[in-house]
C-alpha cells in the first residue's frame, strides 16, 4: 500500500464545522492546520484550500496538488505564487441538489409572485393575483456545467419551458440549448434568466447593461427576471440597479455580489422584488469536501488520473 | 349526430375570465348564465358551477350532470335540493401542475427558511444560517388522488425523503404509503406535513391539536411544519395558532382557511414563519374548465360513462 501523505487545511469557513468534519475524516493521514503558524507545512503535498492565506505558497513550496474547498476555483486563479500542480474543484451531490433547491426556489417564487403575497399579507389583505403557470415562461440558464445541468432538468420537471446557454453546445433532451456565440438568440427568448457561471476573464460583468436590454420584454410575468448563484464578479451592479429601477428588469434573486458581505449601503436590500441571500445558495458541506478530496488523494497515490482538475486556461 | 343540449354557467369566478373564456367555448351549444335571472333555465341538462346561487336548481329542475368548477365538491354536497344526478370534479393537467408549483415551492421556502432570510434582508444582515437539505427531510403528504401523487413525485424529484397517506393504500415507487388507519405512524415520521385532502364529513377538522402534537419534533428542521391546500375546514385554525405560538409547530404555508377571505383579526397573518396566500395555490383555468366540460358532455351525449364522477357516499 502506498504511503498517504500529510495534508494541509486551509480552510475560511466556521471553526466549529472543520473540527466536526475532521474528527472523522483523512483516517491515517496527518493533518496539517494552517491556522496555527508553527506548524511546518514544508513537506506537504496537498492542500485543501478556501480563500487561503496568501503565504501558504511560502510555507509550503512542495504542493503537488490543490483540493479547492468550493466548485468556483476564480479565488485561487488570481491569487499570487500559485504553483503550476493540478487543481481538483469540489463537486459533489449534495452541492448540486442544495443549488437545484436555491434556483428552482426563487424560479417559483417570482412565477408565484412571492415578494407581491407577502406584500399583502404584511398589510392583511386578501388578494387573488392573475397567475400564468410555469410553461407560460422560458427559463434561460447560463452554464450547463455540473449546477446547470441539475437545475434544466428540475425546472422542466416543475413545468417550466427551459433553454440553455454555454460555451460549448450540448445536446439536453427537450431543452433548447445555444452556444457561445448565440447569446443574443438566447435572451431574446428568456423571461428569468439564471447564472450558473464560473467567473473567469470571458465571463466577468457579463450580467451588464446591455445583456438586461436583450431578455424577452413582454412574457408571461411582463419583465425579465435576472437570477444569480454563479459569482458576483459577472454581474455589474450598478447596472442591475439601473435596471430595475428603469423597469427593464422586473424582479431579482441574488445570492452572489460584487463585494461579498453586500455592503449595508446597497440599494439592493431594498429595491422592490429583489431577493438577496448571504452566498448561501450551496454552502460546501465540509465532510463531503474531505471524503472527496481524500477519495482523490487515494487515487493519485495509486497512480490513477485526478478527477474534476481545473483547466487553467479556460479559467475554471 | 346527437343534439347539443344547452349548458347553463353559474361560476362565481371573475366576470371577465368567463367571457373571455366563453368566447370561444361550446361551439354548437346554447350558453345560459344563470347570472341573469330572467333567462329560462326549466330545460337544461347540464350546468357547469362553483358556488352557484341557493335557487340554481329550482330554477333548473331537469339537470342530468352537474361540472364543478373546481376540484373540491364539498360546496356543492353540502347544497339543499340538490339533485340526486352525477357530479363530475374539475382534473386537469394545468390544475394539477399549479398546485404542485405551489406545494413545492411552500416546501422549499421552509427548507431554505425564507421567512428568517426575508427578515434578515429587510434589516440589510448578511448572515448564513445552518441548512439541511432536502434529503434530511420528509415530507409528509396527506391525500394522494390526483394532486397529491403529483406533488409527491415532485418533492422527490427536488430530493426530499416523502412518505404518503391515503384512505387506501397506494404504491408509488420509492415512497413509503400509510392507509387509512396508519394515520399516527405516519405523522410521526413526518417533519412536514402536506395536506391535499377534500373536505368531506371525515376529513373535517382532522388538522387538529391532537395530529400537531403527533408530527416529528427534533427533525432537521427543529419543529414540524404545516402546509395545507386542500381545504380549510380540515384544520382547527384556533389549535394551528396555540401549536404556532407553543412551539408544537415551527411554521405553516396555508392557500385555505376555515372562513374565507381571512378575516383581518386573524392572528395567522402576521405569525413568524407562516405563509399566507388567499386560497390561490391553483386557480382553476376557464378555458380548460370548459373544455373539460364540453368532452365530459360529448361523451355523455354519445353514450359513453363520464369521468372523474364524484362518489357521493365516500364525499369526493
Ligand atoms: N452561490 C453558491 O453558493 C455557489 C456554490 C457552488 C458554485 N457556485 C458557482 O457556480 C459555478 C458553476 O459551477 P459548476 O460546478 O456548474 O461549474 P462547471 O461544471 O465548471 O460548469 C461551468 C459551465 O459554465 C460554462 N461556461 C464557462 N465559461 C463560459 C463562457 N465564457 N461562455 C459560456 N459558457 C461558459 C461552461 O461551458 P462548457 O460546458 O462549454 O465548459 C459550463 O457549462 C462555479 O464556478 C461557482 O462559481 C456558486
Ligand atoms: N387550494 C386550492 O387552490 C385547491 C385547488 C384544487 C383543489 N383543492 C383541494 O384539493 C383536494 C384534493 O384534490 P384531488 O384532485 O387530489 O382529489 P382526489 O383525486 O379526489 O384525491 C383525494 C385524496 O384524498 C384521500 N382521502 C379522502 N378522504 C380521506 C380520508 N378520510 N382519509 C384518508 N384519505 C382520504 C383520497 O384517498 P383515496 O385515494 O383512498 O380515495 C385521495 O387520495 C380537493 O378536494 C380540493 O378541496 C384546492
Amino acid at each position: 500500500m502506498p504511503a498517504k501523505h500529510p495534508v494541509v487545511i486551509d480552510l475560511k469557513f466556521e471553526r466549529r464545522e472543520i473540527d466536526a468534519a475532521l474528527a472523522d475524516a483523512f483516517a491515517g493521514r496527518q493533518v496539517l492546520r494552517a491556522s496555527d503558524p508553527r506548524i511546518d507545512l514544508s513537506q506537504a503535498r496537498y492542500a485543501v484550500i478556501w480563500k487561503p492565506d496568501p503565504n501558504l505558497f511560502q510555507r509550503a513550496p512542495k504542493l503537488e496538488v490543490l483540493f479547492s474547498g468550493g466548485a468556483g476555483v476564480d479565488y485561487i486563479l488570481t491569487m499570487p505564487g500559485l504553483p503550476d500542480v493540478p487543481i481538483v474543484r469540489f463537486v459533489d451531490e449534495s452541492l448540486t441538489t442544495r443549488m437545484s433547491e436555491w434556483v428552482v426556489l426563487q424560479a417559483l417564487s417570482h412565477l408565484r409572485q412571492v415578494p407581491a403575497y407577502l406584500g399583502q399579507q404584511r398589510e392583511r389583505q386578501w388578494r387573488e393575483l392573475s397567475q400564468p403557470e410555469a410553461k407560460d415562461l422560458t427559463v434561460g440558464v447560463m452554464g450547463l456545467g455540473v449546477l446547470g445541468l441539475d437545475s434544466v432538468r428540475k425546472l422542466k420537471v416543475m413545468g417550466f419551458d427551459v433553454i440553455g446557454w454555454s460555451r460549448s453546445k450540448k445536446t439536453i433532451e427537450g431543452v433548447e440549448t445555444f452556444d457561445g456565440g448565440e447569446l443574443d438568440a438566447f435572451l431574446a427568448r428568456t423571461d428569468i434568466l439564471v447564472g450558473l457561471l464560473p467567473l473567469t476573464p470571458e465571463t466577468g460583468g457579463i450580467f451588464n447593461a446591455s445583456l438586461f436590454t436583450k431578455l424577452r420584454q413582454g412574457g408571461a410575468l411582463g419583465k425579465p427576471v435576472f437570477i444569480n448563484a454563479g459569482r458576483g464578479g459577472s454581474q455589474v451592479e450598478s447596472d442591475l440597479v439601473a435596471a430595475l429601477d428603469s423597469g427593464i428588469l422586473g424582479g431579482a434573486s441574488l445570492d452572489v455580489f460584487e463585494k461579498e458581505p453586500l455592503g449595508a449601503d446597497s440599494p439592493l436590500w431594498t429595491t422592490d422584488n429583489v431577493i438577496i441571500t448571504p452566498h448561501a445558495a450551496s454552502a460546501s458541506d465540509v465532510r463531503a469536501l474531505f471524503r472527496n478530496a481524500e477519495t482523490q488523494m487515494e487515487r493519485y497515490e495509486a497512480g490513477d488520473p485526478l478527477q474534476h482538475v481545473v483547466d487553467r486556461r479556460a479559467g475554471y
